[in-house]
């Protein structure tokens, strides 16, 4: 089982997941070639793990053909499910069992499809699937935060997936990483300070001044971000305020689909299908009633969409001070994204 | 000028750095082959910015031949000196000018040789270049924070840059940045609650358990940290208790060297020669009499040398948590590099 390590200085947790490489050495070494056939793809049902959601056509079984998003526990988790969590020290060193859900969401039966090369209808469906999985995996107690992200291409050169079918993750966690808590902590004393959400603040800015917008509808604004860490780095954000992506209504679902289908087939059409990576922004599970800002966070924090090209490297600089360097201004960014067609439906 | 962005969630700051591509979509772009002749050769010296410090032969001349090690401010600065740092806001937003200063130090006039392929007195003269440049540019009140920093080898698989020349680089910055505060202040908060440094204590640990060392000599231990965040990372460590590197003996220039040469001499031999950064990791200057924990610095923080292999890649899971995933555990990383040999001088 992979282990969580607590770094006694700073506090950050690293997953040593040493079954994710059989030997030490097989880290440096290039990876396979795409394998064929690909498990993802309909019909080889019987390759992945059981599965624990699907949208199905009428009359089709589980673990066979007839989904149109289906998702299951993924083959090599980088967490897994135990009976209890246990944690100890060593030491100065802390560590836990890696204990939570690592699920794979396969967005379409089609293997050569991205997510924006999909009918806004089956976007649709794949935003139904994110909603009811992580909304399902909410009722777990042992479960704190959900991640729900995104790896599209090969990232920055490297070998990467060897796996192209697009699909997304879902990392159920028992613990809110300290990233996901600093964000938390900012809009709340945000908040405590003006009385408004800081993100509500930003959409209005945002859309009074328009050199960064990308694109908007009924429900969403897209925009390149201010302080944008990634050249065409995007947020799709609700201007509807609510903390929790779970709460996303019905009639909000096709609107969300569009504008994220739209900025992923500007990027794709603009960069050349680039490599990117989402990261869904949203408030922890309900059960945490421990966390002391849970009361407020219905009002102080704001779910967003983060779509970020991985078109530079992090290296020493970044690494050293946390800071991060963007070669193309947001306000540059949005207009290209702005003029860039996205693929028609 | 570079801008420096802020954030207005969480605070993080981001250099928008449009000069360093000229057009918003070269970002894409293959980069070129290395550059012929290397303009950080011996004999060059006209190809880069006049030179600010040398370690040069006997009857020498500053901009010519004849010298060891040589540094000069950046032809493409990250951050770049002005008279005066202007911070302003924007609505919501805050920025500033990129104030600072970006020298590289080319390390050796031997345009093949990595730093662990040089003698042991070759990267003692690197070492006491390191040393004083960042005593002499503590000088500058504008300054807070000096970060030292590496870059070897084309990182994950990306372009990279295209001059192969072995040199660190050196960025003295106006701001202490997010990152080293929050190391300062777990240090801080370690040190009040047991009086004691959490390095100190982190090297007791380490040399009594032994799983972790790689290898060590009178003045210095190198182990894998226990939460590594990258395969096969490297502290080392400083036996005596010292927050700045700058404070380094004449004594001491030469057991730092040897250990500093042998560690990246046992990753070249063991993973073939592996893209890697390193971050000098110091206290702030002293002139920052207005950080409040500056009183108690020298006997809370312990200055250190981090070396990260770049095997892995960051993608959706690690932004989204600030979680990284480690396939090697730092016990079987440190066997194998104890076992290494390294290049012999």
């Amino acid at each position: 089982m992979p282990e969580l390590r607590r770094d006694p200085v700073v506090g950050y947790w690293t997953i040593i997941a040493s079954e994710r490489s059989r030997r030490p050495l097989e880290v440096r070494a290039p990876r396979a070639q795409e394998t064929v056939p690909c498990p993802f793809c309909e019909g080889r049902e019987a390759d992945t793990t059981p599965e624990v959601y699907a949208l199905r056509r009428p009359g089709t079984a589980p673990d066979g053909p007839g989904w149109d998003v289906r998702a299951f526990v993924a083959k090599a988790p980088i967490l897994s499910a135990a009976r209890e969590m246990e944690r100890f020290g060593r030491g100065l060193y802390d560590l836990m069992e890696g204990v939570g859900r690592h699920e794979v969401l396969v967005e379409s039966p089609r293997h050569r499809h991205g997510l924006d090369e999909l009918e806004t209808s089956e976007v649709e469906r794949v935003v139904r699937g994110w909603l009811d999985r992580t909304n399902d995996l909410s009722r777990d107690p042992r479960f704190k935060y959900v991640l729900l992200f995104k790896n599209h291409g090969v990232i920055s050169g490297a070998p990467g997936d060897v796996v192209r079918h697009s699909r997304s993750q879902i990392m159920a966690m028992p613990i809110t990483p300290k990233r996901v808590k600093e964000e938390l902590a900012a809009a709340r004393a945000y908040f405590e300070r003006r009385d408004r959400c800081v993100f509500c603040d930003i959409l209005r800015q945002e859309t009074r001044e328009g050199v960064r917008v990308v694109t908007e509808n009924d429900g969403f604004v897209a925009f390149c971000p201010f302080a944008s860490r990634s050249p065409f780095e995007i947020w799709v954000l609700p201007k509807r305020h609510a903390s929790d992506f779970g709460s996303l209504e019905a009639r909000e679902i096709p609107l969300f689909a569009a504008i994220l289908r739209e900025c992923l087939s500007k990027l794709r059409v603009l960069l050349s299908d680039p490599p990117y990576n989402t990261i869904l922004h949203t408030a922890p599970y309900r059960h945490t009633k421990k966390e002391t800002h849970w009361k407020t966070i219905d009002e102080d924090y704001h779910w967003y969409f983060q779509i970020s090209p991985r078109l530079t490297t992090a290296a020493g600089f970044e690494w050293g001070t946390g800071i991060h360097i963007n070669p193309t201004p947001p306000e540059d960014a949005a207009t290209l994204l702005r003029e860039s067609p996205a693929k028609e439906d």
